[in-house]
């Protein structure tokens, strides 16, 4: 089955995986704060907006620290509303609605989810006919196509390097990269992790 | 069960029911546009600020006629949003994000539905761990409690009167008053209907 | 000169009056947390939904404590939003946005304002033809009748007190009641003040 | 006096600038839909995510068509929420907000604008310390910084080509690139103008 880009979050981490038919030739590389999937080196141009984004990013919160992660330009934005105090419900509902579903041929969901240090995730949806976000207590699935509604995936996010593993290994078609995200063991803050494409 | 105040919602019309253990003494009365939950004459004095509101209204919007309902103050904006041609999705999402769950003892969601002439219709729930709005295409329940999760109901709601009496009739407790809405026969707009406690 | 109703908001406090040719029957009273505005015992009955509303909240924040005052409604959802962590600037701007100007026969704005215990002090209006949130660092006016864009204005609150008898005395027509804030000397949150007509 | 990035916008047309001087080798070109800023050929690679993106859109709403320009990737946003029925003022609004000043070493503010067919045109910034968005009835400027404030602003936007020019022209230093709008003469639509680096 293809179900396009999607993302697994539960209450201690999480992963996103890019899959992608149409621009397989992408990786997810470290930035300063950030993974960051972009084109390789090897890759044909494209003008299209949504195949180079920040899908993850680890910030401060006037009460914490947060995770979030998701498949486009949005993360950025939920990411600077939670730095600003946002409750995670409101950072991603806010951002989702305003950047919306993608102008493809698809009207491709956005999809997007936090993690905080508290243990609180929160998963979150914005599609043409509808606009989900909601705590999750268990791993929860949610992808662009096919699986388009947030439900309980079983899933091991213990660590990120499992996380990002086992985002990237599953069944679903054309896996480009992935992502993994966790609470550090030593509680604090978070680590991260890169499966890209061999 | 009691489920408090609910609400069904299908293609072409619907109803929301007042259920309460705590302010039995309420009726709906039609005012100007809208369909507005108050007190009783007999009944006791309180500053709730959550018992006296606009529970249906009908309005224009640039492209047709739309019905919105729901369980408080957050259908006026609702519907306001909608005559300044906001889609229903968004009217919802935003009306429902800014004014969020009841602040009382029981972090009481807010619940809301619209019905446009066009034969779209739109379910949301605010809760304190969720935003959630989409598109209905069968008879669909949201309550503010222990049913707080949209979900597909068998319901008539072919014509209002029929709405309005099934909803108050549900065996769900403590009924205390009821309106349905439904797109007239004619397709010229909506009707609505009461049902008060006898 | 008319203005409506008014506020005034300087980096330390600020006063809110109510100027009312229409409903001068009003008085300003202490609830738990909040100052509200509500019909005198001998008002006659309305139905309209713009007369009764807390004017005054003072809330405690993630990160300290917070004064919030405006004509309306709003104030109540602006309170919440920075109750849980939004920035001023942004819980007045969808508070504001989401529940518009008035819509009675005078598209009457909404006026708002906030008052930080770190010295930061923020007013806003959503007109017909605008939203204007914007930080302040001295006294400055916002009214809903011809001052209606924030604007600096001399002003003394430096105690509850001196603001909202400054506030009711200003020349303005048709004063009924005012409310003051101010950042209380001891430095530990905010004290209040009432002046209703004698 | 170097202002940064600037827009005028008046009542029936506008244009937009880019002055830069941190990335001067930029120029704007068509898409379809859209005019761009993007890097010029012998650009040198950056990763700052605010050097290329739509700065001007021409949408079909509900009922007419704006025309949408701004200094960054907020005017998808707002381009797309005019077409799904937002009035101006709201989605210049909305986007805004969610999008936010952006997040380099200046908290650059973004600026936007619309024009519509029926007359009317609305200016729009988010500061770190301000939401503004407002009608305007005569030409009115806002630039990134000095003037980030909007003001009245003599200029000649009659016609686009005039626009671009005039706004290329004007003598705030380092000119890169400028966009013009304008209502056709034949009252059908919009007209859009370039004018690069020479």
């Amino acid at each position: 089955m293809y179900v396009g880009r999607f993302l697994v979050v539960g209450p201690d981490g999480g992963a996103y995986r890019v899959s992608s038919r149409s621009f397989p030739n992408r990786e997810i590389s470290v930035r300063e704060d950030a993974l960051t999937v972009g084109p390789t080196d090897d890759a044909p141009e494209t003008d299209n907006p949504y195949v180079a984004y920040n899908c993850v990013r680890v910030v401060e919160t006037p009460t914490g620290e947060t995770a979030a992660f998701g498949n486009g330009s949005h993360v950025d934005p939920i990411a600077e509303k939670l730095e600003l105090g946002y409750p995670a419900r409101d950072a991603l509902a806010t951002s989702l609605l305003a950047l919306d579903y993608e102008k493809d041929d698809y009207d491709t969901p956005r999809i997007a989810a936090t993690v905080g240090d508290a243990g609180e995730a929160f998963v979150g949806t914005v599609r043409e006919d509808a606009l989900l976000v909601e705590r999750v207590e268990e791993p929860t699935l949610v992808a662009t196509y096919e699986m388009d509604t947030p439900e309980a995936f079983e899933f091991d996010a213990s660590d990120a390097e499992t996380a990002a593993r086992s985002a990237y290994d599953l069944e679903f078609e054309h896996a480009v990269c992935a992502a993994g995200v966790a609470r550090s063991e030593a509680g604090d803050g978070f680590e991260t992790a890169i499966v890209n494409d061999d």
